[in-house]
């Protein structure tokens, strides 16, 4: 596997880890484009979106949850906050392991991209 | 309530409804944002992705399940597309119910707003 995030995941790549547990993972964006910018990947490999299956929705939400924990964290759970995940080419996406952007610290304008 | 994604669940608001099941609903955005433009919310009402609590990561993740399940029956799975979840001011969010933005058809572009 050349993955990056699965290097990230064992240690073989360093990351700003602001958690982890036996199932996902979180880390700053190296290419910030808020104030706070961090991503939240599960450990497991999964290449897009449309590799999702019925059974890893627990999986998937887990990542939701993670941001909004780490959101009343680090304080900016109220003032708000925008998560984005991109699937293939026309969604932007460039790292092909599924990882959810959590951007805060400033007021996200609309379309999002 | 007077929420209107609970209205529209209950059938007192129309919608253009792409798909319901016991837990979820995708419908078109009423101002879209991209050729491709629907959102997936749970029925059960949740003001806000900060009301989520560990026991709601497999209803979140059944939406991102079936935004993926949509992109293959709509035909922008390969091409692809952008989720996205607003939370309060600074994330963009303008009904208090959560909801998923699923947009394709175009290229989104960086940062997501």
């Amino acid at each position: 596997m050349d993955c990056i995030f699965c290097k990230l995941v064992k240690g073989e790549l360093p990351a700003d880890i602001l958690y982890q547990d036996d199932e996902v993972m979180a880390f700053r964006d190296i290419d910030p484009k808020a104030p706070h910018h961090f991503l939240v990947i599960p450990k497991r490999h999964i290449a897009t979106l449309n590799d999702l299956t019925p059974e890893d929705a627990a999986l998937v939400g887990r990542l939701q949850v993670t941001a909004a924990q780490l959101a009343k964290e680090y304080g900016f759970d109220e003032s708000g906050y925008r998560v984005v995940m991109n699937c293939n080419q026309d969604g932007g996406q460039t790292v092909w392991h599924i990882h959810m952007h959590v951007l805060a610290g400033r007021t996200l304008s609309w379309p999002p991209g």
